[in-house]
């Protein structure tokens, strides 16, 4: 992409637009886009004024696709230039979903001017879909479908398919509704290893797999793995057809949810936006609130340790070897915590499981304690002079912070998700917090005994 | 799907095959395939032979598909019961893909048979796919694609595609060949949009995006995410075109590595198998490794916590207080190398951003670490007795720890990635025992200068 980019710069700079327009039209939409986003990072104030020029050398049938593809504020840049005529022409080339999305991002008086530049059944459309809560498959889902007549012929639906075929997001699954109700499926490749004259009615597929307008758009984002559709349809509570998700915008949900998850799971509030383009600000924002509430737990265990203060300074030893339970016993939580939460994520382990996961992640501690202790207990006795009642503690203490820290690690995702709290919630950072004040209350209850306090 | 797993049981208890087979006929491969599996894991020994039973209920063109979609033991439990003849007849109506994903699971003598029934080609085609790299685009990618001559009309071309579409993985983009060298791409779309006597030469996409076979198939997944692509083609070096991967098994790739990369997030070896479908002793194996690194990193620390023993004698406040500072600091690199790690995987940060992401994520900390440090002041001040010294040592440690934490946050997943190593590595375990040990030497030279010991 580097290179695509090197060669329009060069090329923009000569102001040899003829051969520009050749290279990029060679190019795809998607990868354009990137560089519009790119050279808009790059550039400041005037020069984005060459972007604009760029964007007019597009052959027509491109620029739609291209526009977008882009970031919002490139988006925007392009629609303060364009006249109500260009952006009309625009508008026409978009999918409704990809206008919604654009909608979305835009602020308020660019939005009027879209929807003043809308169709009255555009403009219906649009408002429809963005009636739908954030997360629905109503919010992500497109109406430009092609429907089809039950009683139809292979051939007639093939004639329909080439009419209407252009405007619509996908060709290749079409619908078969009655009164707005959906009572059918058919692929293309259906239609083609169909009789030319064969009904509609006897070739679609009656079976169907389809969301509710309500339903979570990251189920709806999970079944098309399971299923590999290239779309789905979206209904309202009688069955009546609404719209459709393709499988784009379902490999995007995954993506984002991906990254909602893992950015959730290292305590970072959600956002949509990518590291870039998120200012120090709104960083330093998203992190600060998760690391007070765990900054603040912490004093928990200085409490804790405060009130164990006389075996401290009896057995000084101690306090060198407490980072290294402490640690251990998060990192088995962790993990635990890590495996279950995406087995809830990916629909593997459901609440049912709980027993069942609990008793099999006591087991696996049980293993990995004894190897810990082990290693932990020799080094012990080696590097604190020798002593071996120390030695016992480690192994004692190990052994219990391990048990303990699996199980908070596979209990804590499972509850969250029974009382419909965000399993990722439960990942590191808050398990190493309760883990800590645990396992500190463990290792210095076990010393206690052994060194008889 | 429980409701679906309920009746199945209570027809096959009842021995109601009519009835049965009327129930499974109206349902979809996918769903029957997760029945299976979830009979097979609740069933032992003998009851598992109902299950072949229930198999051969299913109606020939659903029984493939079916089957393709089942865990490799099930499938070696059914295969077990085939006769040469049937085996024949399922693997003559799987995707070559398919089998080979099976094929990869089954044991030797399994295998042995399905290649002894297999045809000569699909042998040749099987044995030259299990010769890529694990993975890489050939491993993953089908030679089941629909090729077109560019001198063919587009009438011509739909008759090609009807005869030969039943068994093609795709129809829906179809490759245009000259001596086996990619030349054009051409969608169903854009042949119903084009004149019947048109010729394939003229409507064809020659702006070809392909990848070559030894192309990880985690970039070739990100493409599809980037492009929106039905299907994308697989070339060799001299652009001879050798297969096709197709959006489903991108959809699975990106699953299946994110499922990676959380995991190895939190230190456990990867694994493709599912949490319940792992033993004890494997799930042991894949987490005590790293555990055991870290474990005996962490008495580092405790060597550095034994040289300031004096310290810790002497201002017995300060020991309470250190899980607070570690603590915060762990999670502040974490936060970090997540954002880094997630950014890196999804190609939003390249490591030309080295100087630019650790300058930000300076600023970043900077901000946190005030917040942070004015509560932590106060608290400790009030929780300490009111004694401002050890106040303003944690204050100074909390601004240094979490500005040390947000760079080694950065820095490390950048670092991995430039020296080829998955940045997944440089996550919250590993931040956090580097970040242990810097904290805590900051902490007592902090505390040393301030206390004047």
């Amino acid at each position: 992409m580097d290179g695509l980019i090197d060669s329009i710069e060069y090329l923009m700079q000569k102001r040899d637009y003829v051969r520009l327009r050749q290279l990029i039209e060679g190019e795809n939409e998607a990868d354009l886009a990137a560089v519009f986003d790119e050279l808009f990072d790059r550039y400041g104030g005037e020069k984005r004024d060459t972007l604009v020029v760029l964007f007019r050398l597009l052959p027509k049938d491109m620029a739609a696709e291209t526009f977008s593809l882009m970031n919002s504020e490139m988006q925007e840049e392009l629609i303060g230039t364009f006249s109500d005529k260009e952006l009309r022409e625009i508008l026409d080339e978009l999918y409704i979903d990809d206008t919604v999305d654009m909608i979305e991002e835009l602020p308020a008086n660019v939005v009027a001017r879209i929807l003043k530049n809308s169709t009255t059944g555009e403009r219906k459309a649009i408002n429809e879909i963005l009636r739908y809560p954030r997360d629905s498959a109503g919010s992500i889902m497109t109406i430009e479908y092609v429907s089809l007549h039950k009683d139809m012929t292979v051939s007639e639906a093939f004639e329909k398919i080439r009419k209407v075929g252009v405007n619509k997001e996908t060709i290749y699954t079409c619908y078969v509704t009655e009164n707005r109700r959906l009572i059918g499926v058919v692929t293309v490749k259906g239609l083609f290893m169909a009789e030319e004259d064969a009904r509609i009615f006897d070739v679609m597929e009656t079976n169907l797999i389809c969301v509710d307008t309500h339903e979570d758009k990251e189920v709806v984002a999970n079944m098309f793995a399971k299923y590999d559709f290239l779309a789905l349809p979206v209904v309202d509570k009688d069955m009546r057809l609404v719209g459709i998700v393709t499988f784009d915008d379902a490999m995007e949900v995954i993506q984002e949810e991906n990254t909602e998850d893992v950015r959730k799971m290292a305590a970072i509030a959600p956002s949509e936006e990518t590291y870039f383009r998120t200012g120090v600000f709104k960083h330093a924002r998203n992190r600060v609130l998760w690391l007070l509430i765990f900054m603040i737990s912490a004093f928990i265990t200085q409490r804790l340790l405060t009130h164990y203060e006389n075996i401290l300074l009896a057995v000084p030893t101690l306090v060198p070897l407490m980072p290294m339970i402490t640690d251990t016993g998060g990192n088995c939580g962790s993990q635990s915590s890590t495996m279950i939460i995406r087995g809830l994520a990916l629909s593997e382990i459901r609440f049912s499981d709980f027993f069942k996961l609990v008793f099999k992640e006591f087991r696996i501690a049980i293993m990995v304690s004894s190897v810990l202790a082990v290693v932990a207990g020799i080094m012990t006795y080696f590097l604190c002079d020798r002593d071996i009642l120390t030695a016992v503690v480690i192994v004692a203490a190990i052994i219990c912070t391990v048990i303990m820290a699996k199980l908070i690690g596979a209990a804590l995702p499972m509850l969250a998700k029974r009382v419909g709290l965000d399993p990722a919630l439960m990942a590191s950072p808050l398990i190493t917090t309760i883990v800590d004040c645990c396992s500190i209350f463990i290792y210095f209850n076990i010393a206690a005994y052994v060194f008889n306090l």
